[in-house]
């Protein structure tokens, strides 16, 4: 039997939520290589709410996916073939491979990981993608001192997560926004956030009032809509909200929602600033190695959600969208 | 016959546009003062869109005026008699002293000002609150840089002209939104604009692609609304978008409109941040000698809008909503 290329690539842009008819599923033989490339073998591939901003038709801090082409995504796989004189068979290596089992590169983007330090997954979660983000986006542009208050919306997914762990460990009140008295405790009794406002279940402001009895200095945003106006209405003076997405609103058919409350940076002399954590890419390692530290010594805890099957890829990404995902959520290629 | 004292004050809170029913007129003998007090004879009373902040019963950054109360504005007045020892009769003094002919104070937040030095509506406009706010709202919070492109809304209006005219001194690109051909003629004729955009005759988006072909680096918006929507679409990587007011949405009786293009800030890893003057205390001299030396030489014009007679407090207020005043709307208390 010919091993074969499972791969799902747009076919068409979704408006509103991506549906069925977004994707084309296809099979083909597994491709042969020339010099200066490798093949990867893909283990895991990254689903992340940032992927659906990348099938809209605009300009945007990275190019858009083209019609037929296999769907960006951040992956982890090893190296199972190699012309290519800086990665060896036996190679793990992260990248942007696609949502696809198999992946040809001519090392471009690609880096190196050590499955012996971390579970794979870890290398599309905490170690990847989301974890820089939350590690520069709070402490570059959320700048949180110790005894200031930082809630964060999307506590429970990658990011969010993250973030919150961060900013205990830097002195402050953690309160995090999440969905589901689930997720609530477990922010709480497992990452050791200070408490935690179940939007599903909750009045968001009535919540923050309690859970932030001095107000809101830094607020980490993952979701936009309600959730940052209700957070607006709480901020302190001269807080620093950071516009890291907006979940909320990616599937939106019609208008984003916009922030009413915004005139509260002006009575607060806040700020509100958005980060794309490419921009951090030479600083990476400083804080991938800060973050294994963290979980080395137990300050950080990891919780990832993995699917089995690349056939699921349509169903898992919207996981995202619904809510369901609880900790990073992860494509395994093979069920 | 008695010399009476001509007052408005606030008797109801507005729902939506202030009208005759918010305010009240009354005359009253003047008052007599104590031992640590003044009297002060008002010659100008400042008009400024932040006067319908304070009638409504919020927290903000400074307490709300009370109904009953003497409607809170900046002004320009001579000392006529005085019980204070740092404060002699010929004095011309600038503070909140209120919509009236005639106040008394104990000195607290005044100051002296040369009326041989400037016209003494000056005070309240390119040397007063709006000067201040222009200047320090554009060179600490936009940080504008020589060569970049810096767009302001109101730019007919008091704030709106010196922070153009100062964003010129300072090497940049300018473009003025304003309403009305004639408005948009003055700023690039007589303060220099490069361009501006009319938003009651044109697609302020077609507009603003026009004026600025290398994009907006610099927003400082003093409108809000559908005019801080369309230049988000414009901004460029790491754009300042720097929010003082926001008139158009003041009178709202619905919510405020938030800016549903706020994702640009993610896009552009651009910051959305407010201002208040009074931050800036300490530092109003520096500000106030630089920008009497560019009036001095001719680097800046200013211009003032004075209506004329305290009567017609309630109809000259609702100007700045109605986008009636080309320059700074003063009133002088004598018709």
């Amino acid at each position: 039997m010919t091993t074969m290329n499972k791969q799902w690539r747009l076919k068409e842009r979704p408006i509103g939520a991506p549906s069925a008819e977004t994707w084309d599923y296809t099979e083909s033989e597994l491709p042969t290589i020339t010099d200066g490339q490798l093949l990867i073998k893909i283990e895991y591939i990254s689903m992340d709410p940032a992927m659906r901003g990348w099938l809209n038709d605009a300009k945007s801090y990275i190019a858009p996916v083209q019609i037929g082409e296999v769907m960006r995504a951040g992956t982890v796989g090893e190296v199972i073939e190699s012309k290519h004189e800086k990665f060896a068979v036996g190679d793990y290596v992260v990248g942007h491979n696609g949502v696809q089992s198999y992946a040809v590169s001519d090392g471009t983007g690609l880096h190196k990981v050590d499955p012996n330090l971390a579970p794979l997954s870890y290398y599309l979660g905490v170690l990847g993608m989301p974890g820089m983000t939350g590690y520069f986006g709070l402490l570059k542009t959320g700048k949180p001192k110790a005894g200031e208050t930082v809630v964060v919306s999307g506590a429970a997914g990658a990011v969010g997560s993250l973030v919150g762990q961060i900013a205990k460990l830097k002195g402050c009140r953690v309160v995090g926004i999440a969905g589901g008295a689930e997720k609530c405790k477990f922010l709480v009794d497992e990452l050791g956030f200070d408490a935690a406002v179940d939007y599903k279940n909750e009045d968001v402001k009535k919540g923050l009032k309690q859970a932030c009895p001095n107000g809101v200095d830094v607020f980490f945003d993952n979701v936009g809509g309600d959730i940052l106006n209700d957070v607006l209405t709480q901020i302190n003076l001269r807080a620093r909200i950071v516009i890291c997405g907006a979940i909320s609103q990616y599937n939106n058919t019609t208008a984003v929602k916009g922030p009413s409350n915004y005139l509260s940076l002006l009575v607060n002399r806040a700020r509100m600033e958005g980060i794309v954590v490419f921009d951090n890419i030479k600083e990476y390692p400083i804080a991938m190695k800060e973050i294994a530290g963290w979980i080395q010594s137990g300050d950080m805890k990891v919780k990832d959600h993995i699917v089995e099957g690349i056939e699921t890829f349509p169903d898992t990404l919207m996981m995202l969208f619904k809510g369901e995902n609880f900790g990073k959520l992860v494509l395994k290629v093979e069920g």
